[in-house]
Order: C-alpha cells, then sequence, then structure tokens
C-alpha cells in the first residue's frame, strides 16, 4: 500500500513538469497524503511547488501537514494564500505559532481571515496555551450531552450535527449545565442501549482526564499507559474544553522518543526528519555538542598531564617521551571519534527505525554524512591543533599530528558509523545491533591506527 | 488520577494482611488495573498473591495482563486456575506462548479446558501464527457487514450482537461472500446516513490493511503513520481474519523503542520493566556487551602496544616506561567505564521517560545499580588481570592496579550513571541531557584519576 519506492519518487518528477492540473490530480488521485509527502521530501523544492500549485487546496494543504514542519513552512512561504490558509486551519496549533513567526504577524492575520471565522477563532484561543501543551494539540471538536437527554435524543443529534463538528472521537461526554464533566460513554454504548436511557444512566464516572495546561507528552503516555484513543480536556474550573485524540497523541510520543534517542547519541536540537535538515543543519545539530565533549576531554588530558609527564622521561628528544606526548591526546581523539560516530550511527539507526529512509538510501545518506564529517571534522582538527600548541605547548609536530588526526578520525568514524546500520540492515541484521558503543569501540581501536600513522608520517618516528 | 504514591503502595500493603475480600475489593474499587499493576511491582511477591488471591478473579487477571509479563507468569504459577484461566482469556497470544512454556503443556491444556470453548478455539488458532506477527496480536471479535445490507440492518444486527462482539472496534468492514475485504465505513457514518443507504454506498475502497503474518511491529507502525486506530487483517487469500487494533500496536511500539533505546546504550536482551527484573537479571543483560567490548577493546590495546613499546623506553625500569605500560590499558578502562556508564544512564533515562520509575525512587534505583556494577565490576577485574598477567605479561604491579582500577571505575560509572539523570529529575531538568556522550566523557577523565591513583599506592609511583 505504501507507495514510496523510487518508481512513484520518478512519477512524482515528471508529473511535476506537467502544465494540466487536471492530468495531475487525476493521476495521483486516491493516493494517501502521508505517502505524498513521504516522496515529496525526495523531491526538490521546486519540483514540490509544482506539484502542490497543481493539486486541490485541500490535498496540497493535507500534505503540507504531513511533511516535516520545517520543509512545510518554507514551502508555506512560496504557495498562494489559498492553499496556506487551508494549511492553517488543519495544522496543529503548535505548529500554527512557528508559522506566525515564520510568515509574518501581517500575513498570518490575513490567512485568518481568509479560513472560516469560527477557526480562526479557535486557532486564536488555542495559541493562547503554553508551548507543548495538551491545549494547543487537543481539538474542540466533540459532542457533549446532557445527563438528563435520552439516546434517542442523542443519536438524532448526531445525525442533525455538523459533521466537522464530530469528527474525531467516538466518545461522547456527559457535562451539567456549566459544561463540567460528570461521565463518557461510547458511541457503541449509544447504540445498543434502549432509546428512553439516559447518558446518566450509560456513563461511566472514572474518567481518565488531561489539564489543558497539562505537559502534552505526560498525557500522551497517559492515553497510551491505559489504551484509550482520547482523553477529555479540562480547565481549571473542570470544565471540559477539548479532547486530545489519540493520533495526534501518538504523533507526539514518536517524536519525544526521536528527541530521547538522539539526545542519548548526544544530538541536540528539537525533532526534524533526516530528510528534512541539510548538511549545515546536521553540523548545526552535533557541533555544540562535540565542541563541549571536546572541552571536556581537555579535562580528561590535563589529568594526564599530570600524571604521565612526558618530560620526566629520557629527554626532551627521546622517542618514548614524544609518544607519551601524543598519549595526551588519547582520551580527547579516541572520545571525538567515538561522540562523532555515535552520534551519526544513532541518527541514522533512528531513520531506519520510524522507516524514515531505507537500505536503497545508503548512497545519499553517505554524501551527506561525509560532508558533514568534513565540516565538523575541521572545525574540530582546528581547535585541536590551537588547543594543543597554544594551551599546551606542545609543539608544531605534536600539535600538527593532533590537528590532521581528528578530521581523519571523525569522517572514519561517519564512515563507519552510517555504513555499518544501513549494510546490516541491507543484508537482513537488525540495525540497532550496531549500537553507539559498538561503533564507538571499533573507532577506538582503528582510529589510534590512523594517529599513530600520522605521527609517523609528521614527525618521522620508526615503530 | 495515577494512584501510585507511596502512600497508595503502603495502603496496599496493609491490604495484603487483610483476611476478608470483600474488605478488599471494597477499598479497591473503581481504581484503574493499570494503576494497581504499577503499585504491585513496588510490592513483595507474597503481597501481590495476598490481594490478587482476594480481587475477583476478572479483576486479578487485567492486573495479570498489565504487569511486566516476566513478574505475571511467576505470578500465575502461584495462582489458583479460576485467575489463571480469565488471564490466559485476556492475554496477548504472544504472551500465550510463553505462559504455555512457563506453566507446561499439561497445565496449559488443562486451562483451556477452563475458559469458553469459543476463546480457547481463538487461542490455538492465533498461536499458530508466527512469532511477533500481526496474526499473534489481532483480535477476531470485528463486526463485518454484506455490501448489500441497509444501514437500518447493520444498526439492527450491532443492538442484538453480542456484547464481546464488538468490544474494540469503532470501524465496520465490508466482505464479500468469501470474508474478502471490500471497503469499510465507520459506526458513526453508519449513525449519520440514512437508514436505507447500503454498506456498498457508504463504504471507502482505499483501505490500508496488514497481513496475519506480517510484523507486528512494522504494521504498527504503519497504523501510527496514517494515524488509524484500527487495522484489518487479512490472509493470504485476502479475507479478513481480524483486527489489529491501537491499543496494542502502541504496547508493541513502546515496546520497541524501549528495545531500539537500550540497543543503542548496550543492553541487550528483550524489553522487561526495569523493575521486574532483579539485579542477577541486570548483570545477565549488560555484562555480555560489555565482555564483548571488552574482548574489542584488548585489539585496541594491540595496537597500543604496537607504537607505544614501552620496553624501547628509559629501561625497564624507568617511571616513565612504567607509566607508558600504563597507559597500554587505557583505552580498555575508558571503554570499559564508558560503556559501564552509558548502559546504566541509557536504562535509568528510559525507565524514567516512560513513568516507569520517578525521582522518588532514587534509593532503590541506586541500590541496585551499586549491586549490579559490583557483580559486573568483579567480572571485568578478573578478566582484566588474567589478560594483563597472562595475555601481555605485564608483570603483578601492573595487572593488579588493571584488575583493581576496572571495578572501581566500573561502579563509579554506575554511580555517576545513576545519580546525574535521577538528580536531573529531581531538580527539574529533562534527565536526557544526561546523555551517553556525557556521562562517558565525565567517566573518562574522573576514571583516569581512579587509575593513576591506584597505581600510585600500589607501585609506589612518584607524581
Amino acid at each position: 500500500m505504501r507507495a514510496n519506492d523510487k518508481d512513484f519518487v520518478d512519477k512524482l518528477r515528471s508529473l511535476a513538469k506537467v502544465e494540466d492540473p487536471a492530468v495531475v490530480q487525476k493521476e495521483l488521485e486516491g493516493i494517501q497524503e502521508e505517502d505524498l509527502a513521504e516522496a515529496f521530501q525526495r523531491l526538490e523544492t521546486e519540483e514540490c511547488l509544482g506539484l502542490l500549485t497543481k493539486l486541490s487546496d485541500e490535498v496540497s494543504a493535507e500534505v503540507l501537514v504531513e511533511l516535516p514542519t520545517e520543509t512545510a513552512r518554507s514551502l508555506a512561504h512560496e504557495l498562494p494564500d489559498s492553499v496556506v490558509a487551508h494549511y492553517l486551519d488543519i495544522l496543529p496549533m503548535d505548529d500554527a505559532v512557528d508559522l506566525r513567526e515564520d510568515l509574518g504577524e501581517e500575513r498570518f492575520e490575513a490567512l485568518l481571515q481568509v479560513i472560516p471565522r469560527e477557526d480562526a477563532a479557535e486557532i486564536r484561543r488555542l495559541m493562547g496555551y503554553p508551548d507543548e501543551s495538551v491545549g494547543r494539540i487537543m481539538t474542540e471538536r466533540f459532542f457533549e450531552v446532557a445527563p438528563e437527554m435520552t439516546m434517542a435524543d442523542i443519536l438524532g443529534d448526531i445525525r442533525r450535527a455538523k459533521e466537522e463538528k464530530y469528527e474525531t472521537v467516538n466518545d461522547l461526554y456527559v457535562v451539567d449545565s456549566e459544561r463540567r464533566l460528570l461521565g463518557v460513554f461510547s458511541l457503541r454504548k449509544a447504540i445498543r442501549a434502549a432509546g428512553t436511557s439516559t447518558a446518566k444512566e450509560l456513563m461511566r464516572t472514572d474518567v481518565v482526564t488531561s489539564r489543558a495546561t497539562d505537559s502534552a507528552e505526560d498525557a500522551a503516555r497517559t492515553m497510551a499507559r491505559y489504551g484509550f484513543y482520547a482523553l477529555p480536556v479540562l480547565d481549571d474550573a473542570d470544565r471540559v474544553v477539548g479532547v486530545f485524540t489519540g493520533d495526534d497523541a501518538q504523533e507526539i510520543l514518536r517524536e519525544s522518543e526521536t528527541e530521547d534517542v538522539l539526545a542519548l547519541g548526544g544530538v541536540s536540537g528539537s525533532v526534524e526528519s533526516y530528510l528534512s535538515l541539510n548538511v549545515w543543519q546536521l553540523v548545526k545539530r552535533r557541533l555544540p555538542w562535540l565542541f563541549f565533549l571536546f572541552v571536556a576531554e581537555t579535562f580528561t588530558g590535563a589529568v594526564m598531564r599530570w600524571y604521565v609527564r612526558p618530560e620526566a622521561g629520557g629527554g626532551e628528544s627521546g622517542q618514548l617521551a614524544t609518544i607519551a606526548r601524543l598519549t595526551l591526546f588519547l582520551p580527547l581523539l579516541i572520545g571525538a571519534g567515538g561522540n562523532a560516530g555515535s552520534q551519526v550511527t544513532t541518527t541514522i539507526t533512528r531513520a531506519l527505525a520510524v522507516g524514515e529512509i531505507r537500505a536503497g538510501d545508503a548512497l545519499m545518506v553517505w554524501r551527506r554524512e561525509l560532508a558533514t564529517a568534513v565540516l565538523i571534522g575541521a572545525a574540530l582538527g582546528l581547535m585541536g591543533f590551537l588547543r594543543a600548541y597554544f594551551g599546551w605547548l606542545s609543539g608544531v609536530g605534536v600539535s600538527l599530528v593532533v590537528g590532521l588526526a581528528l578530521p581523519a578520525i571523525v569522517i572514519w568514524a561517519a564512515v563507519v558509523g552510517s555504513v555499518l546500520p544501513l549494510g546490516a540492515k541491507r543484508v537482513g541484521v537488525d540495525p540497532a545491533v550496531m549500537s553507539a558503543p559498538f561503533i564507538t569501540t571499533f573507532v577506538d581501536a582503528t582510529g589510534l591506527i590512523i594517529y599513530f600513522e600520522i605521527a609517523r608520517r609528521v614527525l618521522g618516528l620508526h615503530f
């Protein structure tokens, strides 16, 4: 059912050049927006725009919602108001806030005028809740009934209600005259009950709820814990203000899992899909940690220097003294290689696990990782040289060895960290076994060879 | 709403001693089984049994299902057939297979005789599907209709159907005379449609499905991807054989996420909750990796030996030569400390993230981690000593230093790896920032001090 293989991407490429919207719409009819969005991530921006402007506004907006938010926002810049307004109308409120920053207050306000007034009011209301709260994510479209209502009345109301009012949930909420939650029962139960039985008789009262100001992640975990598909959301006065639905909860959990996994691997920043980030953004996400760890490892180096004291050995010129001087930098080099490698392997293993990239994307991934490693390696190499030369007065030779070995090891770590999981995937082994500790250990041994071989050439040592 | 704080656990402790089942049942009325199960994990086995035998068979079975499977199985051993039969009746089929192995074929078959014949047949059928497949997890309780049926007929059928037939899903499946899937529509749609409209008119035909033999994890990801709450499951002839529901899918994703996270941190084995594992089981999950990495690091040591050649220095007795000999073991020590630390921090960060342990559990966690680290450290220390003494002929002194430093560093890493995330949680910082690379780097520097200080004492070096 997934239409995301290479053929499909190629088909989209050629459709992007077709002028007639009717042809494009016909060709893509019946394909799920999620599948379109996945394939779009493999297209150029121009190609995406070519397709989005020819699809109906509704479908384009659905595709935008399924795209990684950064990608969607940059496309929104280039799209006509009619599409962006639809997008704004269906987008999670957390993203609406970002969109406002991105498009500017003025265009955003203009868009709010275009969409139905009720929806605009909802957007303004939900944007008032704190960042990452349940209030930002919940829907206000749910069905509430009074406790005395009979099933016959309720089913009649449901038949007459506007479609959208009733889009997302299969539960009915029983509220008192001040909209305080009294209980809940399922639509199923309503159908099966006698027409004369009342909401009060059918409802269960031990309802698990969340607050609009609660953390959305916590609420999503609560929902998962009890296996619920929706949680009623209350305000501070226990009034029902919305419903937090299961699909949004899953989305949030998935993102927070990814964030946790990447953080464990030392990749910082909010979660964006791997494919939506360019090389420069990959560097920005990884360098801060490496830089911090680099500084921390110089503390390790200081410890080494305190104990090893190369100058205590057989004269300044002895090879063992030189080697002792080189060993001072071992923790730094091993650390940088291991950390860079685990960043790469964590990122790729995660993207493989959630199905964002496949074994077939190997070449593209390697190109990106190599470019990223060259930039990161150059930055660390420069820092390493300066630290060795000015910081520890290690002499030009040793400093140069450190400055050259760092980029070499970082690039090597990136190669190992990306080839091993993708290779494992290709031969059908779970990539997760190529864990960060495995990569780190592997890079340790091989990184040392790189280091000492560079030292042999630069310093003319004989081993 | 969560009743899992210390007071509640204490209350359960005293209830476990109460003789009268009526009192226990009354006291625990209205508490969700998930909350009972969470609190049970903090009780002794005897206390759990004391409570489970006094609760109704149904409630006990529900609690068992919510417990980690290893815990549930060991409790099942001690519980009467009436409880275990209920448990068997509601448990995911994957676990039923394990239960059969655990209880023995004989008691298992006897239990199958006790539960409703239809359910026993279902259990036998689902157990026939491959391990970790959709077939093992799906429910056979779904509602199928013929394409020509009208909504009036269908709603009538739903009203008359047995409750359980219709327990889990809000979608109706349209099948032909050979039970091949034609389409699907929601219960909501059925209610809102005219009584005379037929299933064929209402159904959507672009249905995302899964196969009974597909991997359950892949199917769960598909469901999450499209934001569905259920997937119809087909056999090889495209007949509908079951429904894979959203709550089971979430459960599977959560477990596989945990498995991935732990694997990245170098903790092997299938996922059990942290609290359900004893110290010995924690050791078993962590030692294989550490042992493997230990062996791998001796390769790194060999590289070091090749380049550093301590015997080339200022005589066998020079302090620099001794230190050079000590530095050969640096990658091994740094590696072991870093790996042990990242196992601990990964395990604890994960348990915190899924809400399995809380900042208040710090003392219990530290006790467990310390005991685990002592066992692991002792094993690695012994291996390290033997490797140094017999493998590299490093002499008693250096070998002893290595053998003592390894456990010291592993224990230190466990302290750092457990104190930092729990401390972060307590002061309100996201524990994920105490990532594995952070712990590794921190343990690197401090581990070296431990190593050289032990060397100073044992070898009488002067720094």
